[in-house]
């Protein structure tokens, strides 16, 4: 059994951030809220996000997994004002989701789950995290988009900067500790991303957001932060690309 | 001969209205307004317009037709801010249409009339008829757009709904008589349309204004609504489609 | 030696009315300001821009020139605020030009100008001049485009008109000498010019701005106009297509 009401923003910023890695997610509940965790196709990235009870207007659910198509779920909640409720439940018989927007019911037949892989989220010991607002992250991954494929992030005792070179254009985007909400980096690290990627993952984190990334040498990152106004969170990975030293 | 002074807004909304069903249409005139009806290319669907003389500042005209290119003309009024008065004249000698609009003067050369259709608009007998707001109905459209190619209305006693049923997925629609400005239907009567044509005729509507659909089981439907203020009216026909019963 | 500070919106404004003609151009300096100079490829425009040291926050500059590619800047600007101070300082040893928008540095190959023409501005003898404001043109403009691919300049001592001759359709554009800003025009003239590169000319002007236009018979037309709020000055000049008499 599954049934929730929802204000239609927090479903919005819910499928933003899934749908920057997959099509189609399984949506796993409990009594106590929603988790979605999912893989990238090409196996590059992960998310694996949390969404309390608390942030939903009504919430009942016994545990159980539906299969979603985020797409249509997404276009679907186009139609709704951000502060309108979207009522959601799940009928079991005919496997599909019912959702209504005023007076519109969408019935959505539900996907096989199956086939769909169940990730396990890697424990990483990451040395270095640095805290800061995604818009100024965004900035800088905005001017990094026409020179390169590729982005670093580095850390040090400093400051964080991110570093995108291409055979002509450099792009370097610098900011001190002072200038961090906050920077823990015992010695400096630098990673190389995708940076495709990397830009999807920032561009689907709401405005004003303070997203923590976790940082080490050659590793993933982790890129944390909340939604739902801090009543869900996000965890974000990303492989690293090996530089090519010369 | 021909001349008229209007309002850009007014004249925008009739390109509106006839441009979803053709590009060339026939524009016929007496002395106590404007008549255009026009049959779209695959004979699906109908408009029939008209337009007062006092829906303009100024109007004069003896009985006769125009041949009009609908998209040179709304292209051309694009230029103008809403409330601009567009001065039109009729070069009978020339076979031109001249348009005023500030300090620039375009001359329209016309399209021969000969071959186009008079079309007469059927006298039918259709029992239901709804009124309501179109913004209510164009919500009930884009939601179901990405289902089906075709949504059938129905209308009852109780109410008026509309349903969109795709091969996964389904959308309905649906407001009780208590929220609908008026509902007449003395039996249950449904049909099924086209989605496209009905979406592109709705969304031809300014939004606020209130629309009446006439309905009949099987049988087409007549959309009915005011343009200028009252001063004119629109009657969009659209046939229906066959449901294959099974 | 080259380095300078400016408002982002100021150099924006070099970047629109420059990027119209050609995408990579040559910068020369002296140590009163900046200027530009440019042909487009077909040979049919020129672009004659100045920027004086006082247009900037800061300006320090050895005479000199560098070469541009004008998309990647622009590309870059549109990251800052109008009001945001762009700082950037020319590094001759790497061939670069350093821009710092903020806490983000693009460092920029230089573009060889050793293949750049250096094109001379001719003198014209133009005997008549008109100035006003460019959004006026700019509307006469977005009416002829769709009616022909050529516009005729007109001046006499009544006033000032452009005319565009299609096939089927005429438009025509008219301002008498009381509606314009000055009309200087000893006789008539009248000269035939490609649409879509006066066109173009005319809407990378800024709104609100005085254009001057300086026309001959059958002779090239001289768009001058003021940037950087007066500190600043451009002189377009556009190659006449010859009228096929009949």
């Amino acid at each position: 059994m599954f049934q929730a009401k929802a204000r239609a923003d927090v479903l919005k910023e819910v499928m933003n951030v899934v749908s920057t890695l997959v099509d189609e997610a399984k949506f796993s509940m409990t009594a106590d809220g929603l988790t979605i965790k999912a893989v990238d196709p090409a196996h590059i990235a992960m998310v694996d996000l949390t969404l309390g009870k608390e942030a939903f207007e009504e919430f009942r659910a016994d545990e159980g997994e539906i299969g979603l198509d985020i797409d249509k779920l997404s276009q679907f909640l186009k139609l709704a004002r951000s502060d309108e409720i979207v009522d959601i439940k799940h009928d079991e018989d005919k496997k599909r989701l019912n959702i209504v927007i005023g007076d519109i019911t969408r019935r959505m037949s539900l996907i096989d789950t199956t086939g769909m892989s169940d990730p396990k989220v890697p424990n990483l010991n990451l040395p270095a995290s640095v805290t800061l607002k995604v818009d100024d992250l965004v900035q800088g991954i905005k001017a990094s988009e026409t020179v390169s494929d590729h982005i670093a992030l580095s850390a040090s005792s400093e400051g964080f900067e991110m570093n995108c070179e291409g055979d002509l254009d450099q792009v370097q985007w610098k900011k001190a500790k002072k200038d961090l909400e906050s920077l823990e980096s015992p010695s400096s690290v630098r990673s190389l991303f995708p940076l495709e990627y990397f830009s999807n993952m920032l561009r689907a984190v709401s405005a004003g957001v303070s997203v923590t990334m976790h940082l080490g040498n050659d590793y993933p990152v982790k890129v944390e932060f909340k939604i739902a106004g801090g009543k869900g969170e996000v965890r974000y990975l990303l492989a690293p690309r090996i530089e090519s030293g010369d």
